[in-house]
Formats: structure tokens, sequence, C-alpha cells
């Protein structure tokens, strides 16, 4: 069997220009980088006629170590519109460096449903994470030197907030002490690194509408604190302008290509769980004015990925999907019926029906919650049984929703006919009549108890000290009027990561808080959220080489 | 008057096609980087006939806070080269984001002598330096892996030589302690971070030949020492494969323009102190093989960066500068005469005199030491008078150097003409006798005190017991056969930045060694090297901003 990898680089891919060409983009429009990726300046791409594209979200079931495949049924779904005479785009995120060294290799789907040049996506692409970091280091860099150079601001060492960042796995840079050594060094304090993709400034990015509003975005990130508690933010700084300087050109929009040519903007890529977890604003803006079907994905599953869609994106963006896609398999909801990963081959119609659950309440949420006309996505394996895949599609006909069997990986475009024309049937039979889990202008504490108890099926949610101080500190800074970010494990929908299937009566307990004042919204920690991954054993780099002609191997 | 910025942005460039179709390349085999800005794949050049151009250095004297034009003078030459008829292009270095928002501002010329688009190239330009910070830091994070997880290798954490680096100017991670927190988060060690263009990988990078080289030298990294003493490569880690790939795109050479539309390769570069300062071997290579005449640079002054153009990069790269530009001022020539920054207006013949030593040394040491043909280029300014540069011109003449006066900040190439003209002359009137300052095979010491004494002017030099025991082990594990890259402060002949002009009699003393195995050279270390700048009272990140059109300001 050929890897991803190798499927892609024998792919014969079209001259950007002429993926530009399908969406009425000229060339000379183009900010090109080599010959299959390029740049879009969001404004040539305004100027257009306005196709006013139907938004379609991909989401998941709770994520397994089984795998459920859901980037790849997101490209293979643009690629089936496509297929079906639709005028489809794709918007994705990118991938980061961290997993594609680490364990988890590329992030640009799977199969012959994938974006490419899949090599060029998953490495430097256009830079715009490089680009992310300096903005991010730049902002560190100035704060730690206001304080070496007199400190007129009074920032407390011991309260700065923000944390460098680099897009690597690197469980070394954690947790460090930074300014050692002699005075000139620097003020000795504790200090850490997240991974690009944790920073804010990556959201801030992601939720943007254009440079202005971008460098304002900026200027409010909350860095610190003064000695007496007065809130220090980047705009103090002064570093806000160059910040922006270092991500101007990122800002725009980036064009590749899918296995099948469709046109694809892979632009952004924000946690799931400190931050939104979806590509730009700018690039789904974008593919909606420039197609008549445009398909986004959000990350881990629907409790985490689809919620922040609609409540932080589409609030803040002014935009509302037109239907959801629930990817779901087999294998994963044997294990959400407590079949272990190794016995998932074995037909257990009873273990379907155990782990059934957990599906049935994604779908309950989105059409009822938000509103959403619900089409799943039943990603085929070989191992799959008759008898099991007719359970899961009894299940969703009974509550209203369209099951479709997807083989996208194996087939691209075609393997996915089906479930393209429920997509098209659902939107098409669908009256709007999308709402958001929470009126943004509750206090923290109802809104979070909102989506803990529509979504999540929680019983009730318990405040630790620690959180109630932070919301209370937020009100005083006028910061408690924005949407909520929940970050809790994506293995469940409840805060324990063993509960799985559709657990009920429990609590939700929300240990901390804090805010990301730029990127506009309220991160509520339930849990350790890990913001700087390791590597594994033995890392996926080792087996990664270069020969001679420059062709990539073990990339996965 | 106009900011350098200002002149840039006023500037009407042509689209790189263009520039490309001068030197023989088609639109086809160019990698875009939007409009203005391409990388180029060595072998499509080296495909091309070869020209085998000219290779002219320019160089300069001792460094002074009164400013030099070393690179203004480079991109000068070319512009006028090309005015007078001759086909020339630059090969010089790259920009670090640390001083651009440090306090030196852009790195890419000046006035009407610049490359552009000079914001792009002083910004991410293509993204070499990300990659380059990429792959270093993957090593570093592998590495520190390695001895979480079982540490097979038995890696001594106190005898890590690898350490990370960030492009900015960071003083607070000169000095860290990583690896704090619970087990799970590493092991604690002493460690920093050095700006990117400290790490040997950028050094590697100007050196390699091709993708096979690179490689091999990125596997050759000393990177640290196992508790028995044992040397640790970075091919012991497997990391070189992975470092390659992400250096692959990168080591393909820039072409960007001058101002007045010559074809430019702006590639790589390394610190002139504790790596050889100049641009990568392979953007030298395409331009000899390309243009009649290539101009490049060396940073510092000529005993620091002509020095290690000759007897590092000349040596690995089997090339040879056919002549040696030295760009000297009479205000920084007053300067080595001892006249203070502030009276540096006034005209003092006298304090030219007793600056002139210090100019006329390093004539003679390219003269005789490397045997080659040497034209100074006296950079004019308002203040300057007409006996000062009189009192230069009859000094460079004396010794058998032409003298040209340019103004080609001022008035671009044609403020370069006279200069242009001398160095065509100097080179078509010059018998090729070009030698190395001492033969590799001599044992270390013996290097670095051919260097000290003929190059430095120093009586003797002595050896700290540190250095001495460096070149014991280095002798040991049979790197000692090495050329020698001398890191020391660039304001002087000598080891002290106080003693300006030509100093003699005094001893260079060696306080410790290091290795750089991969980029093949031997450093030896003469007082303490920041290779972490900071940022100053008032960074000129503060004043850079970008309107709503994406315009960039205060860039410098």
């Amino acid at each position: 069997m050929q890897t991803d990898v190798q499927i892609a680089q024998a792919a014969k891919l079209q001259h950007i220009n002429h993926i530009a060409a399908q969406i009425g983009l000229q060339a000379e429009q183009l900010e090109h980088y080599g010959k299959y990726k390029a740049k879009i300046n969001p404004q040539d791409a305004f100027r257009l006629p306005a196709k006013r594209g139907k938004l379609i979200l991909v989401t998941a079931i709770n994520p397994t170590p089984a795998g459920e495949g859901k980037t790849t049924v997101t490209i293979g779904l643009t690629d089936a519109l496509n297929h079906i005479g639709k005028n489809a785009m794709v918007a994705m995120r990118e991938p980061s460096l961290g997993p594609v060294f680490g364990v988890k290799g590329g992030a640009a789907g799977g199969g012959y449903a994938q974006v490419v040049p899949m090599e060029d996506i998953n490495l430097h692409f256009t830079g715009d994470f490089h680009a992310i970091s300096a903005a991010n280091n730049l902002l560190a860099a100035m704060l730690d030197n206001h304080i070496y150079q007199g400190n007129a601001l009074q920032i407390d060492p011991k309260r700065v907030l923000w944390r460098r960042v680099v897009d690597m796995n690197d469980r070394q840079l954690r947790n460090i002490i930074n300014g050692l050594g002699k005075p000139t060094d620097g003020v000795m304090r504790p200090d850490g690194f997240d991974i690009t993709v944790a920073s804010e400034v990556m959201a801030i990015f992601c939720l943007a509408k254009d440079l202005v509003d971008l460098k304002q975005r900026l200027g409010n990130i909350l860095v610190a604190y003064s000695v007496s508690g007065s809130p220090i933010y980047a705009r103090d700084l002064n570093a806000h302008g160059a910040m922006t300087a270092l991500l101007k050109d990122a800002l725009k929009p980036n064009l590749v290509q899918t296995l099948a040519g469709s046109p694809a903007l892979v632009h952004g890529g924000p946690f799931a769980n400190i931050a939104h977890g979806c590509n730009s604003v700018l690039a789904t803006q974008v593919a909606r004015h420039l197609s008549d079907y445009t398909v986004t994905e959000a990350g881990f599953g629907a409790d985490l990925g689809a919620e922040k869609f609609c409540d932080i994106k589409c609030r803040l963006a002014d935009i509302q999907p037109d239907c959801a896609v629930v990817v779901a398999t087999v294998r994963a909801l044997k294990y959400n019926g407590g079949v272990a990963k190794a016995d998932l081959n074995a037909e257990n119609v009873d273990a379907v029906q155990r782990g059934l659950p957990n599906l049935l309440k994604h779908i309950n949420n989105l059409q009822n919650v938000f509103g959403l006309p619900v089409v799943v996505a039943l990603n085929q394996f070989v191992s799959d049984s008759e008898n099991e895949l007719a359970a899961i599609q009894a299940a969703c006909t009974q509550i209203g929703a369209q099951c479709a069997l997807t083989q996208v990986w194996e087939k691209g475009g075609t393997g996915g006919v089906d479930l393209a024309e429920k997509v098209v049937q659902a939107i098409e039979t669908h009256t709007p009549k999308f709402k958001f889990a929470y009126d943004v202008n509750l206090p923290i504490a109802d809104k979070i108890t909102a989506i803990a108890t529509q979504i999540y099926g929680a019983a009730k949610v318990e405040f630790a000290a620690e959180a109630q101080a932070e919301m209370a500190n937020l009100a005083r800074l006028g910061l408690d009027k924005l949407p909520i970010c929940m970050a809790k494990t994506q293995y469940s929908l409840s805060d324990d990561a063993n509960l799985l299937g559709c657990p009920s009566d429990f609590t939700l307990h929300v240990r901390g808080m804090t805010v990301s004042a730029g990127a506009g919204f309220i991160v509520a920690l339930c849990g350790n959220m890990m913001k700087m991954p390791g590597l594994p054993k033995v890392p996926a780099a080792e087996k990664i080489d270069v020969d001679e002609n420059g062709v990539i191997s073990g990339l996965f």
C-alpha cells in the first residue's frame, strides 16, 4: 500500500494559476510561493461577485485512538461536491511542525483525499506559523526588555502572563527560569514556552477581519499585571505595530489544491482546547465569497470544535453554518462502547449500540441547540460489518439525521458522492434557524453553565476558588462580556477522559480561568491543558529523510 | 531627506522574471515568492554556460561608531559595474530580525544603493532564517528527548553543547534552566538561547555545496559528550535527515534586484565572530557562474571578515577572489586617530594621518598575505574636507592601492563609476597569486599564531589553560585539521576593543576554543562573544507600524 506522501508525490498537480482561475482570480493577483501555492489578497476576492456559498461544518464524535478521519472527510466531501457538479471549496487549518516530527505525522488529509503539495503544507508552507512565532516572541522580548530597562510600567515579574513559543514538541521548555547569568542578562523570573499553535497570536490571526482589526486585537493582549494589580496590555509596550508588520503577509489566505484539483484555502491553526480550533475567518469568508459550497472543519469532537465554531468564530465573524457533518466510524463507536483498541476488528453490534449515544448526543446538540441540519459521515473501514453499519444508519435516521457511507480515503471524491448528495439535500430542505448556545452578555458562570448543561449534558458546574477569583477579576477589568472558550479533555463529553459514550449526571469542574483579551474570549480551564507537547520515544523525525534530488521520504 | 524605506517604496521594481532573464534563467525555472523574489535551483544555473566571473570581495577597515557603509558600497559597486557596461551580480547576506527590531534597522544597503523589496528582505524574506531556526531547535528537542526517554547514549546533561536559537534580540534567554516542573517535563539542566545567525546550522547552510553535503555536515555537528567523554554527534540522534528536510528549499539562493535593476543573490548570514560571516557558498558560486563580475562582502573589518572569507569559505568552496575592495571613510579614520564621535565633523588632517595605519595594515595584509590587488573605496560624507580626502588618497597610492571616491548612497551606481573602473583595471592588470594565510594541516596553535602575527600584527599568542585543554581534546577527536574561525572584537586589530589604529607589540589572548565540526572549523575565542544581543531602551520595533493598506513605516 502506498503511503500518503507517495500518493501525493505521484499526483500531477495543476499550476496554481489554473486553480485560481476556477474561482475567478487572475494570475497577476496571486502572490506565488512556487508553482503550487499562492497567497490571496482578500480584497481581490471580495471585489468579485459574491456567491455567498453555503457553509458546511465538518465535525466529529469524541476522538478515540481508533481515528475518525475528519480532515480526510472534509477534503473528500469537497471533491465529491465538485464531482457531482457543484461548485465547492475547502477552508481548513495549517499543520503544525510539532506533530509532523512527533507521533501524528502530517495533517493534510490522507489517502486520495489530501491537499497538496503535502510536503510543503506539512513543513514550512508559506511561513505563516513562523511569522506568528516571531510576533509572539517579539512581544515577549519587548516585555522583558521593558522590565530590564527600568520597568516604567512597574510590571510584576511574578505576574507575567505572556509566554514564548516555538513550533516544536519540546517538553524541556515547558517550565524554565530565564534571566539568569550576569546583571546585564535580564531579570530572573519563572517562565516557559508553549507550542506556536497555542499562542494567542494564532487565535487573533484566525479571528481578525483585516489588518486594522488584527493590529487592534494584538494591542489588546493582556500580557501582565503591574505590582499594584493594573493590567498591562501589548499596546502599553508599543509592540502591536511591529507585530502587525511581521504578520501582514501571513494574514493573506493560502490557496492550494486537493488531489482532485478542488481549490483549497489552508490558513491558520489554533489549538482546539485553549483556543477555538478552526482556520482563519478570512479564509472562510473568502471561500464563501467565491464558491457555492464551502466545506470547513473544527478541531476535536463537536462538543469542543463545533460549539466554539458556532459560539466564538461565527459570532465574531457574523457568519453561520448551513449544515453540520458529523464524522463517525464503526470502530470509534465500538471503542466508545467499551471495546479495547486491539479488539476493534471483530464484529460487535452490541458494542456499537453501547457507543451510539455519543454520536446521538452530538447530533442532538447540533440539531436542537444550534438549529442545524445534520448529516452523519460514516467513514468505512474494511473491518466494518454490514450489521454494524446498519445499526448506526438506523439510529441516525430515527432522529432525523441522514447517514452516508464514505470511502474517500480509498477513492477520493467518488467515495463521497452519497455524502455530498445528502448534504446538498439537507441544506436545500432545511429552513435556517441557527442560534448560539448562550447570550454573550450573561455573567461568565451562566455562559459556562449553559455550555456544560446543554452541550455536555452535565448536571451542574463547580467553580474552583481560583476560577471564581478570576471571574471577579475579569468583571473588574470589563472583560466579562466575551464568549467562552472551553478547555477540557477532547476524549469525553465530560471533563473526565475515561467517561466514554454519553455520560450524564456528572459535575463539570472549572478549575481556573484566563482571558485572551486580544482574541476576544475567556478560557475556562477544566483540568490541566497541555500547551507544549513532548516527542515520543522514537520521534517521527528520525525516519524523515531527503535524497540528493530533494525528494522527501518518511514524512509518514 | 527620504528614509531608506521611503526610497525603496518609491522605486518601480521590475518583475523578477525580467531580472532572471538578464542572467539566462527562464520564468518556469524560478520558485517565485511573490512578484519580486524568487528562489533559484543551483542546478538550473550550473547547466547554463559558465561565465566564471571575477570575484570581488568588499571588506573594510575596523568598524567604528561612525559607520563605513560596506553593504551600501557592495551594492553600489555592482550597479556601477553594470552602469559602465560590465555584467555584474551581487551576492550578499540576508538580514536578521534581531537588529531590525533592535538598534541597527535594516541591512539591505542604504540610500540609492539598496536591494529591494527592502521590507520583505528585512522581515521574513523567503523564510530561510526560520527554516534554520527550526532545524536548530529540532535537533535540540531530539537531544533533550533522548535524555528524557532513557538516555541510551548516556549523554551528560552538564556537557550538552547544543543550544536553542530564536531570531530575536532577547537577552532574557541567554542563560536559563529548563526541564523544570514535574518528572514528565524533561530533565533539569542549564541551557540558553543564541540568536539564529549564531547557530552552527547557519554556518553549515552557508558552506554546504549541495543537499548531500548539507546533510552530511548536519550529521557531523558535535552536540554533547557522554558521561564517559565520548563525542555525541547529530547523526547519533538520527536528526540530520529531518533537519535537511527542513532546509531543502531554504538552500536555494534568493534572487532579488538592486534599485538599479542589477541581479542580486541574498542568501544566508552567519555571524562574523563565532562564524565566518559571509553569504552562502551556493549563492557565490551561482553568481560567479552567471556573471562576469561577482561582488560580495564579508562581515566586520578585513582582519575578521576578509581573513575568514579567504581561509574558510574560499578554501572549503575551492574558489578565490580576484580583487579586494576596502571601504574606508574620513570620519572612521579620524575616529581611529583618536577623535571623539561628536567631533568628527571638524576637519582634522592630523587625526586622519594618525588613523591611516589601520587602513594601510588591512591593505598590506590583503596584498601580501593573500596576494590580492586592492582598491580602496573612500565613501564620501558632506563633512569630508578636500585635504582629508587627499591625505588618504596619497597614502593609498604610495603602497600600490588605487583609491576611488564613492557617493553611492546619494547617487546609486553613478556614484561608484570611478570605483568600478579602478576595480576592473586592478583585476585586468594583476597576475593572480592568491594564497591562504596558513596551512590547514598545521597544529591548531600554529594556525592561530599565523593569523595573529601576520594579519593582526601581534607579537605573540597566549593560550589559556581552557584553550590548551580543548586543543588536546580536538586532536584526540581527530578534529584538529580544520581551518580556524577567530572570534575576537571587531573594533580593533587586537583583542582589546580600545586599541584603535594599528597596534603592535601586543599579545593575543586565546581564552577558549570550540569546534563547529559540521561547519568544518575550529572557533578560537578571544574574550566573551555575545551570541544573543539585547534590545536597547527604546527598541526600533516601537516605531514600526503598518497602515490599513499594508504599507510599513518606521522600518528605519
